[in-house]
């Protein structure tokens, strides 16, 4: 039973919905023997990584397989000469970095946890350093995926282009394991920068550091990380990561590049802060500084956890257009004030993505009431402003009902596909949209 | 009888496919109005957007109708603060970027031809400045669709980042108008260079221009041009376009950046190229020299086909990854000499990807068959490299022979979706791939 639990790991306050029966894949062909089984007997398969998803991805509300992926961690191929590195879907981003540290390269996609790249395929993931480098829809090059009906596919090449036929790379980056289960991945890498500068710097409120990242990003800096904390999350990270930086609105950010550009980076960084109220921006090259204040960030959850430790913390993200950021994180901001929630705000912010971590009590109705109304007027707002309801989570179970507001008529199309690929619905039902549309056999409604 | 000739403009030898009837779109609900008819009486439609594509993309074999989309050339907005820009799809690249010329921001993609922007979207494509600011696929964010039945769908918003279900965006891009089309398409911007670097250089071999490349691309240099012309190209540039370049092995550069960015990334690049025999490289950023080096590479298919007036230029594309660059190339030179064809090089070889025009005589069987043999061991040596029969082509009806070599049993979920998404298969027939499954009305076989 607790390993059946553990695989349906949820930071959500949605219930954990455990599957019948764990199976621990080391092979695509145990991956694809199973799913053939499944396929035949209509049971749902649902894909396990290391449990770092947050809307729910991996709970198995219709019960079914699980196919814990996590042993299927051999780096394949490093191709330094063409910046590749094949990976089998388990292998997690720190191990594949520990992998390169002597080739000169990385792999600089960081959603914060050490998740899995076959899960940050699942779910389209980005984080910190995708304002420079990209999202996963960006540095896969291609994927090898078990199909609903066992069957193996290849989807692209490692050819950097191609124009030939429908890209089901990236149909399947960001498919949640709804349309097959990917066993290998291709990804790009890029070279270690010869220098990082990192820094930080205050500003009066959250709209100037929002309006501060703005400009840099319409300046088009180059820059690699530009990371906002709002005053609550600071005193969180002084508290549990012993820095002792002002408690205001502050941008965390990294220059990648030669000595002379990094330099040059953070002088225009200086002065385009200066315009809206940043000050006391200090950066260098120091990689102890630099992995003090970086760790810190990453422990961003578990700081803001232990402000209240006898809460849970649950951690949303949206995504606006740039020129709305300013406005929709302040009025996020107020809306958590006034509902006197506590729930720091940190945030990806060069690409217009930003976290809320509500810190609630998930025994009290009252409260969990008020946290998911928070939520749902900030997805709501996101979309409204020209924005979506997740830029880096997935949708899982917590944001289907935000899909027909965020996509309206093409929800047909991706069903559509859905229904084509999957049309027993066997893989990972129940999540994306509430319209299961499948035979998938209802063994552990009853459970849950 | 013309009008209908010159909207299934093709540059290969296909022969030319009149569609039965143009219609010219000024509006979205023209597109949507005149699909749904085409819907009801299972007619094939075809849009056009300026009768660049190479591979046939536009011919009608099972007649129909053709949509003319240059008239929908609206810039519908630009949002200077998001670096977006939407654009109805018959805007040309060059029409956008006249228009962005005050805004400082450019939309960097230069696929040679002045092709729509939807066009583009068509065949994903991409052209010189992808090396550095990537295709199609990496900078469109959200597209207005009219589907098979004339229902309008929008894949994506103006966010930069969102993981809320599948990439409709990215399967649309590429899909040659056999899943929709595309009628509004919202694409990145990019700041206007502080300063552009443009240079050329000579190689004693293709074989070392192509691994001087290599090495640029390792070192992470964010060129943002790099492009070979063979030593017949460049005779053929130097007499078209009045330039006097040794008859070498050449590379074409540029670079992007401040003014000491771009100082920096010379010297660098000219340290590089030492190494490989790599000589005579001069650059500078005056642009009449810039403008004149990069008008005679955007002339390079004029220029070829004056080598040889009385016959027809056919040009084809491969890719593949960058360390097989050198061999593939070296590889189709040689096969090329060995037929006794006349067929300059030219290539966006920074992506690894690369052009072959062949200049054919094409009221000579004897000539064609031997073109057709080149380019199909010229797809074929790609494949097996690790690479695509088209970088940024497209498949048309020209490469549909190896779609099967390509993707394997891959095929079959493309189909499944071509299925799902146009299940009276009326969306641009005979494209992609030969089995169609469709319904389509066959008015037109016997006429060509």
């Amino acid at each position: 039973m607790t390993t059946r639990e553990q695989h349906a790991h949820t930071t959500t306050w949605l219930l954990n919905q455990p599957a019948d029966a764990v199976l621990t894949a080391k092979h695509k062909y145990d991956v694809a023997d199973a799913v053939k089984i499944c396929y035949e007997y209509h049971m749902p398969v649902i894909a396990f990584g290391i449990g770092s998803s947050l809307e729910g991805q991996l709970n198995a509300p219709y019960g079914g397989l699980c196919i814990d992926m996590s042993q299927m961690d051999e780096v394949v191929a490093i191709n330094e000469e063409d910046l590749t590195a094949t990976v089998q879907a388990g292998v997690t981003r720190e191990v594949l970095n520990d992998y390169l540290r002597a080739t000169g390269l990385f792999f600089p996609l960081d959603p914060g946890a050490n998740a899995t790249i076959g899960g940050m395929v699942a779910t389209r993931a980005s984080g910190t350093n995708a304002v420079r480098y990209g999202t996963m829809k960006e540095v896969v090059l291609s994927l090898e995926v078990v199909l609903p009906t066992g069957e193996i596919i290849k989807t692209g090449t490692r050819a950097k282009k191609s124009s030939a036929g429908y890209d089901l790379t990236r149909l399947i980056v960001g498919s949640e394991g709804t349309l097959g289960i990917v066993t290998e991945v291709t990804v790009k890498l890029f070279g270690q920068p010869e220098v990082i500068g990192s820094g930080t710097c205050h500003f009066p409120s959250i709209d100037m550091a929002c309006q501060a990242t703005i400009a840099t990003i319409q300046m088009c800096l180059p820059i690699a990380r530009i990371e906002l904390l709002d005053p609550i999350q600071i005193r969180a990270c002084n508290q549990y990561s012993g820095l002792s930086l002002p408690e205001k609105a502050t941008l965390f950010v990294e220059f990648h590049g030669t000595k002379q550009s990094v330099a040059e980076q953070a002088n225009l960084f200086e002065q385009i802060i200066e315009d809206f109220g940043g000050s006391d921006f200090e950066w260098g090259s120091d990689e102890a500084v630099r992995k003090k204040l970086w760790s810190a960030r990453h422990h961003a959850y578990y700081a803001a956890c232990a402000l209240r430790p006898t809460a849970r913390g649950l951690s949303t993200d949206a995504c606006v257009p740039i020129s709305r950021l300013a406005e929709c994180v302040t009025q996020t901001q107020a809306d958590i004030q006034k509902s006197g929630m506590l729930a720091p705000i940190v945030g990806h912010v060069g690409d217009g993505n930003f976290h809320v971590l509500l810190l609630v009590d998930t025994n009290n109705d009252e409260e969990l009431k008020k946290a998911e109304e928070i939520l749902e007027r900030l997805a709501v707002r996101a979309i409204e402003m020209g924005g979506t309801c997740t830029g880096e989570h997935g949708i899982g179970q917590g944001k289907r009902k935000y899909m027909q507001k965020e996509h309206g008529t093409a929800i047909g199309v991706m069903q559509a596909i859905k229904q084509a690929i999957d049309p027993r619905g066997i893989m990972n039902p129940g999540k994306i949209w509430f319209d299961l549309g499948d035979n998938a056999t209802s063994t552990n409604e009853s459970k849950t």
